[in-house]
């Protein structure tokens, strides 16, 4: 048999291995999904789909924790596109920037508020919980609570939830998650965070 | 020592090794990375980068490979937020549904070509080639001739290669390595794959 044929033969059983597993994938639901792991691109991955909904006219609420006393590209982007009460930061920085574990939770529970409200709010097609989890196993936010409100979002709305860790119970709530591992990173090289793409 | 003391201790030591490896990595330099693993989130991961970049105002050039038969929330983005020249899609579909090698071969060709030029152009500081990997893996394209082009590419362009596998000799030229690991996908839960968050 040539290389094509063999090609083709190969890519038909392919094809019909795929054709099958769409059929039987005929659920419609939202999704809630968890990326989590020590690499690179947690966060980037839920701004990736935030465009994807975006070039749909869907309606995207974000919340970062944590994140927010640097300035990004995604808040600068944000900033551009998206209306105040959609891009909500804790603003703070890092726990080890703060050092400070009263007023870590005060701004954990002032952020989850707003994350809260989207979450409540049938109007969003899509919430990102950016660094969710560090709040969770620093123990600023309930487990049962954050785990309960994105149960119980509205039937059309999809979640994306980044950080690492994030518990067995959230793996348990969330149709995907994804571990992001860190191969190689640029940054134990000696090489610096880069703007555009790191942050 | 109080759980207030205790957390103010750890998060001091923390920061000092933080401050550390930040002060140890002072290389500026543009980036290669790469997105591989059987997970969900390499594409949105590349997306969100994108967006990063589109923040700070940086040029962006996109090419997907095997993409770009079915319609997507990224390139209704992409239509309505980036001209015609930095967004190419190869638009065949996946090689189970052509299943034709030979013309897969041309048209991964094509698609390399504007990829080329994208990495000879100094005026793009981001340049996306998402799903490459494929091409190498099939003996679309020569491996060397896609690494030697990354390689040359212009000083401060950084490049962000998806796609599952990709090879040693890319893994080795990439200063940033992270593989995006499947722990559940909803599609196996029979899950349909979702407007705005799958595609």
């Amino acid at each position: 048999m040539s290389k094509a044929a063999k090609h083709k033969a190969s890519m038909e059983k392919q094809k019909t291995n795929v054709d099958a597993s769409i059929a039987a994938a005929d659920t419609e639901k939202s999704l809630v999904l968890l990326l989590t792991g020590n690499g690179k691109g947690k966060t980037s991955s839920a701004f990736g789909m935030v465009m994807r909904a975006m070039g749909y006219g869907h309606r995207v609420g974000i919340v970062q924790f944590i994140k927010g006393e640097q300035l990004s590209g995604e808040e600068l982007f944000a900033r551009e596109n998206l209306p105040e009460t959609d891009f909500y930061q804790m603003g703070t920085g890092f726990t080890w920037d703060t050092q400070d574990r009263q007023s870590d939770i005060e701004a954990a529970q002032r952020t989850w508020r707003e994350a809260h409200r989207m979450l409540s709010d049938p109007s969003y097609d899509l919430v990102i919980l950016d660094e969710l989890t560090y709040m969770l196993s620093f123990d600023y936010l309930e487990e049962s609570v954050v785990l309960e409100a994105i149960h119980q979002r509205p039937e059309q709305q999809s979640v994306v939830v980044t950080g690492r860790g994030g518990g067995a119970a959230l793996q348990e709530l969330a149709d995907t998650v994804s571990e992001v591992k860190e191969i190689k990173h640029a940054f134990r090289a000696g090489i610096k965070a880069r703007k555009g793409v790191d942050f």
